[in-house]
């Protein structure tokens, strides 16, 4: 999926070698991030997102393609913890998926490093549809798909995505709208409410 | 709260005469809540509000002040319908709540009429911290507050909030995201899965 660092070739502008390289991929995404969090999928731009990165618009386009292929990129990379809920689901027994998922997804959340990027795809998604479209596919296909055949109840991704409103709503309230006293209890707190519900909607228990 | 409509004067500008009368302020409010929802709180703009509702800017700043409290008059006009929660837990018997205020609340979002006011006040809250502080003192006073007086249980604010959680999650995931099969599942489905969660964070059973 990834195409190759471009060649440096002689005589090349010193602005367009500045950004190839091995980091280039990686620098380029991180100021699409950046982008896409501050100013939201609409008004983001490719030219913003270059000078971020410190190259030209060109090469963002010969990395990614079009705005929404970075976008896709960008929520994929800051999703990509999230993604490990269907391995966590796995790792143990069956009695404690509720509590296992709410605290390792809750973790994600508490941690400002995992938290900032999973913010701005939350942020772009709400805000607009192609960003929502994007959001979507990965949640159902990365996330809510593999939870689901892992489980052994009828209407599992239904249920799966039942589980998942629930920590979604948490997530949103304390940490997106911050209402108290949600937003201040202590993790430990929240995980031993939030965990029933998630286990009873993944288990039927 | 509301100043009363300016009385006409003779000699005054025809289109600040135009923007007076009965409807005026319900016209501004409209206009605003539209803005808000098509550009978000940060690109609204008191200019295009007055364009809209076809009065002066002067006029909008007249009934409303600045922006931040146009938001919050129009936030509280588009979230007004979901402020009869406490009262619809309240008109029932007790094992039932879950079930009651899961299927109120629902039908507020099912409805296209009461779920674009409300589109449109979460997507600015997540958006913008000004909107999401605007908000979150609207829900924890007009809606927290009092569905946790209602219960008799252990910290009910912080239980009424994860019950909250659970059916902002589903309208996040079904009607924002649109996350598939929840977005197309019969409601009727979706209150059968979602109110026992509801049920027991508000009563503990």
């Amino acid at each position: 999926m990834t195409p190759p660092d471009a060649p440096r070739k002689r005589g090349r502008p010193a602005r367009a070698q500045a950004g190839t390289g091995p980091g280039t991929r990686e620098r380029i995404l991180a100021a699409a991030r950046a982008e896409f969090a501050g100013r939201g999928y609409d008004q983001a731009s490719i030219r913003a997102i270059a000078r971020g990165a410190g190259v030209d618009p060109a090469l963002v386009h010969h990395y990614f393609g079009p705005k929404e292929q970075i976008f896709a990129a960008a929520v994929e990379a800051g999703f990509a913890p999230a993604l490990g809920a269907p391995g966590v689901l796995a790792a143990g027994g069956r009695d404690q998926v509720g509590e296992r998922l709410t605290r390792f997804l809750l973790g994600l959340w508490e941690n400002p490093a995992t938290r900032e990027p999973l913010l701005a795809v939350v942020r772009s998604a709400v805000a607009n549809e192609t960003a929502a479209r994007v959001f979507r596919e990965l949640v159902a296909v990365r996330l809510m798909r593999p939870v689901a055949e892992q489980l052994d109840v009828p209407d599992a991704q239904l249920r799966a995505e039942l589980a998942a409103a629930q920590l979604v709503g948490v997530f949103m309230l304390r940490y997106v709208i911050k209402v108290e006293p949600l937003a201040s209890a202590d993790a430990s707190r929240v995980i031993a409410l939030a965990a029933p519900s998630v286990q009873r909607h993944l288990t039927g228990q």
